[in-house]
C-alpha cells in the first residue's frame, strides 16, 4: 500500500490505514475543523497515538490490527518463536492503552491467530489483520442491515453521540433499500462527538441533518416527528441496561414517555456482565467538562462532574439490534442460542 | 447616586444601575470571564444595549426602569404634558427592544404610574422606577422563601439555566434558615447561562456547586442524590404547563421518572395563557448551535435548530412556587383568589 487513501464511503469509515511507511490515523480530535493524518512508523508510536485519543470508537481496534502488522515487520528476521514472543509482547502494550475497551484484546488474537496458521510470521500478521478488519466490518453490516429493517421508508431518527461503523453501515443499508431518513444528532458534550464526527458523517453520506444541544432532545421527540432514538452500546448486560456515553439515559426516558422506540446497536451483548452491578462506569476528570475546544466555558472557582456513561434501564429500552437480529431486552440471552462464536 | 456599586450579595442580583452619567448595565454576554459594564448614557443607549442582549433574564426589566428615568431627565424643562408624551414614547421603544418579554411593558407602567402620581415628572419617575424595582424585588424575595421551605434542610438541588433572583433569593432563604444545600448546574448550551450565570453566582454565595453537561441530569437524577429539580419558568400557563428554557422538559421527564420532584418557579401563573397553545415557541437561528463562546462546533455543511424554550406538560411537574405560595399545577386557578393585583 502507498500513501493512506480513503475507502469507499464517508472518511472515518476508513480512518487508520497501512502503509509502506506505517499506520496512518486520522486524527479525530481536530476532526472535521482539520483533516489531518498522524503516521506511526512504529507499533510504539501507534500505541502512543492511542494513548493521546488520536481516534477512537472502533478506530483504536483498528489501529491495534494494523499496529501489530508493524510489530511483526520489526521483528522480521528473528527466528519464529522469538518472532511471536515479540507480537505477543506488543499485544499486551497495545491491550495497556486502553484498559477499558475489549476490542483491542480482541485485535491482538486476531493477529496472533493469523500467525499461529502461517508458517511466516509477518505474512500471518498480515492475514490475522485483514481477517480482524473484515470480520469487524462485516459484523457492523449485519447489524446495519438489521437497524435498517427497523427504520421507516421515511421519517426521521435521534442519535446521540457517534455510533461509528454501526451508524454508517445502518444508513448506508437503508439508502441501498431507498429508504429516505432524515437525522437529528445531539453534539454530544463536552467532546462534540456528535457536533463534530456524527452530523459531519451523515452528512458527507448525503443524509439531511440537523445538530442540537444536548439539552434539546426531549423538545425533538415530544414534536412527534421522530420516529426511532438509535444509539450504539458501549455495552448491553444480558438483563438488558445500556451502557453508552452519557446522555443516552436522558434521550430514552424522554423516548419512552413520547413513545418513540429507543434502539440500542451493539454486536453481542455481553455474556461477562448478567447485569448493571457488573458494568463499572467510568468517571473521566471534572475539569474536562470546563471547558470546549479548549476555551474555558466557566471561571475556575466551579467544579465539574464527569460521568463519561451512563446506564439504561430495560424498561426504557425497546430494542438491542445485534449482527445477529433484533432483540427484546429481557430475551438477549437468545443470542447465544445462536453459539457463543462472536462473544 | 455615583458610580456603580453592587448591592448586597452576588453580582448579577444587582447588575443594572442607575448613576448621574447614565445607566450603567453589567455585561452577561462575557460574565463572568470579565466583569465589564456598559455605561448608556441616555435612554436610546439603554435600548440599544437590551437589544444587543448586554443584559438578560430580569435584567431588562431593571435596565427599562432606570433608563426610562433617563428618559424622564431628557424630557426635563418640557411642559408636563409634553414630557409625559416624550416618556410614553420611550416607552414604547423600550417594550420593541424584545417583543416577547411581558415585563419590559410592566417596567414602563410602574414609571408612567410613579409620573401620574408625583406632580414633578422626573421626581415622579425615579419614585415609580424604585417602586417598580422594590416590587420585583419583594415578590421574588417572597417567591424565594416560599421555595426555600419545599427543599431539604440538606440536599442536593439540580437546576437548569439562570433562575436569576428566583435562584438568589431561594439559595439566601435556605441559608437564612441554616440550610445546607448543594446545587448541581447544567451548563446550558448554546449561550451558556447555567455555566456562566448560575455556577458562577452560587460559588459567589458560598453555595457548593458542581457544573454537568446537559446530557448528564438524568445520569445525575438516577443516582438518588438529588433531592429536587429547581428551575424559573417563562410562563405558566393556567393549566399547568411550564414554559422555560429548552432542556427544561428532558430534566423534568427524567425527574419524574426516578421519582425526584420538579418544582417551577414563577412570579404568577399566566392568565393570559389558559393552555400551551396560548404561549408561540420562539426558535432562534439554528446558526447559534453551531459554535460556542464564538468558536465553530460544527462544519459548515451541517445545519442547526434552536427551539429557545420548550414546554413541559403538568404531569411532569410537581409543584409551582408563586409569589403567594406552593401550587399544584392542576390548581393554578387558587392563584388569583387571592385577588389579581399580581397578574
Amino acid at each position: 500500500m502507498a500513501a493512506p487513501q480513503a475507502g469507499d464511503g464517508p472518511a472515518l469509515a476508513h480512518s487508520v490505514l497501512l502503509a509502506d511507511d506505517g499506520v496512518h490515523v486520522l486524527d479525530r480530535r481536530s476532526f472535521p475543523f482539520e483533516r489531518t493524518w498522524v503516521r506511526c512508523g512504529t507499533a510504539a508510536e501507534v500505541a502512543r497515538a492511542i494513548e493521546d485519543m488520536v481516534t477512537q470508537s472502533s478506530g483504536p481496534y483498528f489501529a491495534v490490527l494494523w499496529g501489530m502488522v508493524l510489530a511483526a515487520r520489526e521483528a522480521r528476521g528473528l527466528p519464529r518463536a522469538e518472532a511471536r514472543a515479540r507480537l505477543a509482547e506488543a499485544g499486551e502494550g497495545f491491550i495497556a492503552t486502553r484498559r477499558t475497551n475489549n476490542a483491542l484484546r480482541k485485535a491482538v488474537a486476531a493477529v496472533l491467530a493469523g500467525v499461529d496458521a502461517h508458517e511466516d510470521v509477518e505474512a500471518g500478521a498480515l492475514a490475522g489483520a485483514i481477517a480482524g478488519d473484515r470480520r469487524y466490518r462485516d459484523r457492523s453490516r449485519a447489524l446495519g442491515g438489521h437497524t435498517a429493517a427497523l427504520l421507516p421508508d421515511d421519517g426521521a431518527v435521534l442519535t446521540h453521540c457517534w455510533a461509528d461503523l454501526y451508524l454508517t453501515e445502518t444508513v448506508a443499508a437503508a439508502q441501498a433499500s431507498g429508504k429516505r431518513l432524515r437525522f437529528f444528532c445531539t453534539e454530544t458534550r463536552p467532546y462534540l462527538q456528535g457536533a463534530r464526527l456524527t452530523a459531519e458523517t451523515l452528512a458527507e453520506m448525503g443524509v439531511d441533518t440537523t445538530l442540537i444541544t444536548d439539552g434539546m432532545g426531549a423538545a425533538v421527540l415530544a414534536t412527534g416527528e421522530v420516529s426511532a432514538l438509535l444509539t450504539a452500546a458501549d455495552r448491553v448486560t444480558m438483563d438488558g441496561h445500556v451502557v453508552n456515553k452519557v446522555g443516552t439515559l436522558g434521550l430514552a426516558v424522554a423516548a419512552s414517555a413520547f413513545d418513540v422506540p429507543f434502539l440500542a446497536m451493539v454486536q453481542a451483548p455481553d455474556r461477562l456482565a448478567p447485569t448493571a452491578a457488573d458494568v463499572p462506569i467510568e468517571h473521566r476528570p471534572g475539569e474536562e467538562v470546563l471547558s470546549t475546544l479548549g476555551r474555558r466555558t466557566a471561571s475556575d472557582r466551579v467544579r465539574g462532574l464527569y460521568p463519561a456513561f451512563d446506564v439504561t434501564p430495560p424498561r426504557f429500552v425497546t430494542t438491542v439490534v445485534t449482527d445477529r437480529g433484533a432483540l427484546a431486552p429481557d430475551r438477549l440471552a437468545d443470542y447465544y442460542q445462536q453459539g457463543t462464536a462472536n462473544d
